[in-house]
């Protein structure tokens, strides 16, 4: 049960809450493809309150909160405005709440939602804080999954690109390791998974480790393609040469089972070719519209109105 | 009656105005509480016009506004977008009053509403001119203390911290004196009330100064605290000397009246302790969440809808 | 047929397509004066994406989307915030597109709105892409000539100031030279309309060209002035030389004919003298909040719902 709680970490949502946010997710998109108003949220506010900006993020709740027939209120760079001047984060939230019923935050701190939902008397959503947990993201990754396969249980899933950094791809795959799934980790040997993040994965999950994608992506149900932040390399010339080996591209698509279907949590730069965009696997952007369905869901439940 | 009027000062109120605003914010209160939209203001739109960020304000405003059930339009900082750009704040205005209902601006400069005010032909409430007024905040001061004691004439009040440059504190002062109350300002001799601004509070109203909370808070109705600016001390060492005998703790708060309670217009830095917060004396985060029906309020007798 | 279709160019709207805009924006007048919401797009989203900040025009999208009941999420600043990220344009057209229904866009590179057309399965208005189109600023431009004559044949339009770099005039003039009107243009010769341009002004248009007002406006039925840039200029001397003759004052104004009117895109700096907004020639203002109605008749007729 949702109802009344702060969504701060994956580990909030348990299985049965999964099934449930996934069958209301459903029902949420025939709502926007009905192209109707349902008026869910005609008396409710959600409050955005960003640390540091994610438009993408932003977006995508206020788009959510609207389908649903709710109001925003939204502070897109809370970091240089006058809320962050001195104020505590408990203050803030203080604030805020007296100003929504929904807040959804993000900041470029680890904890912070987790602070601000102790203070807060109405419910939190945590939209992502530093290099902690982005539970929305991980729901509708999982949501698309379910949506294409009808199930996660017996999926086949490559994880390609920087697992060492991405938040994103941790959760997910703690996330997944609640299912019968079975990983492939596929990274350069500079990005691969860390040791003590590792042995968090339960031992019924088979993981497989690679360095390339060849011979290891044929069997996949799923790609799940991750950027590779030419940051993270003090040498260029090391990215330069790197990042080809980990492009998904025609060829590599043309290696895929017929159902396979190409994952990414957006922004993409060259991690995905273009001309991939084209093809019957590509599935990131309509991944990317799944969060209107998936976040509608998750304000309904949590505000106890669907 | 405020119907149609712009609201720019505290003295554009009368006290029958405020019996009145008081009354709507009530009721007001029992719409946000009730969790029905009212759909008052189906068909008005808001503009925000913010020359200098303070997103509390603005969060307030937006939020009172699609309570009623209506919309916003928003520059959150006017002086650094294309509004500013050689234009004068005529013409902005006159922009703004095609695209909205009710302006709700604020500036740095004083007078500036007043100014935009005489050329719009739509309302404009003022959310802050510089070192002029902010009569809103004003009015949910006040209302503030009704709410909680059901009158405020009778009432004793100790105003604490800055009462030199605090534009808050003056326009509440002066709001204060039209009714039959007992003053007590608190401040550090740098930092007490201008002579020629204590020239202004009519002779009805009993003031009392001191330069400490020992021995004037122990009788009072309400705590006023404000905030201390650092930068209005050359000397820091000066500030941090000074800050300890104007903050509120709990020796303070033990020493007050049982049914006493203290109020700041937030945000506070260090003249509240946080351990305050947890007291049943603290009322500053309420008295902020009091912003929204008493903007309600204040929107819906201007826009004539109520 | 604007219906679904993206409008990136003026040309991309036939003369009876104007027709219709012109008829149904005077009815969309009729709603925002009746103060009736009209709840046309109650479940609709307007996504506005601007690259670059254009407070006024995007301010006059969310009015007119609000009036027409509609929802609105926004970005005010694209080129700095994190969608811009190394993220192709495409990419960004496609999450958004994944969030709303319509996408107004402003862009610094001409060809920017052309090119999000191409990739996105929702409707594009563009809202400026930088030396190139401004389409709805065109068409409230002839709804203003239209809704005060009550046709644009037979008008004869001055149109005076800086007609060399002027993104709005060309637009116009090319429109223009779609009905029967007679032009004078009107500037300094160093911003005089390029040889090129000229050339694609149809024969059947008469063109006047002049370097001073006085013995060219007093026939003209409509003043259309634009804003000279002092930054046009090396040598500031020259502007200052300059744009006293190009300024339109109470003299100016006394030789004009009795139902002559002024026109102007705004924001004005010195071309149009603050005396003369008083005067009933002064229809600049109107003409920008005509920006509302022009503008909820686009969306309603893209939006297939009026």
């Amino acid at each position: 049960m949702l109802k009344n709680k702060s969504l701060v970490s994956i580990d909030d949502v348990s299985n049965e809450d999964l099934e449930e946010i996934f069958t209301l997710s459903d029902r949420m998109l025939g709502v926007v493809e009905s192209n109707k108003n349902p008026h869910l949220m005609d008396s409710k506010i959600m409050a955005t309150l960003f640390y540091e900006p994610s438009t993408r993020t932003r977006l995508s709740f206020e788009s959510a909160m609207h389908r649903l027939g709710g109001s925003v209120i939204s502070v897109s760079d809370a970091s240089s405005s006058s809320v962050a001047k001195g104020e505590t984060l408990a203050d803030t939230i203080r604030m805020a709440e007296g100003y929504s019923d929904i807040i959804v935050m993000r900041h470029p701190l680890e904890g912070a939602a987790r602070l601000a939902a102790q203070f807060s008397s109405k419910p939190i959503i945590n939209a992502g804080d530093g290099s902690g947990q982005h539970p929305t993201q991980t729901i509708l990754d999982l949501f698309t999954m379910w949506k294409e396969f009808g199930k996660i249980d017996g999926l086949k899933i490559a994880l390609i690109g920087d697992l060492k950094y991405g938040r994103t791809v941790h959760s997910l795959i703690l996330a997944l390791s609640r299912f019968n799934v079975e990983l492939t980790v596929i990274s350069p040997p500079s990005l691969s998974i860390p040791e003590q993040f590792f042995s968090r994965i339960p031992e019924n999950v088979k993981v497989r480790k690679s360095e390339k994608m060849e011979g290891f992506v044929e069997d996949a149900d799923v790609l799940y393609v991750t950027r590779i932040q030419k940051e993270r390399f003090a040498d260029k010339n090391e990215y330069l040469s790197l990042i080809g080996s980990y492009s998904v591209d025609l060829k590599i698509v043309e290696s895929l089972k017929k159902n396979a279907i190409i994952m990414h949590p957006l922004p993409r730069i060259d991690e995905i070719k273009p001309e991939v965009d084209f093809t019957k696997y590509a599935r990131y952007f309509k991944q990317a519209s799944y969060g209107i369905p998936v976040r509608m869901a998750l304000i309904s439940m949590i505000l106890g109105v669907n």
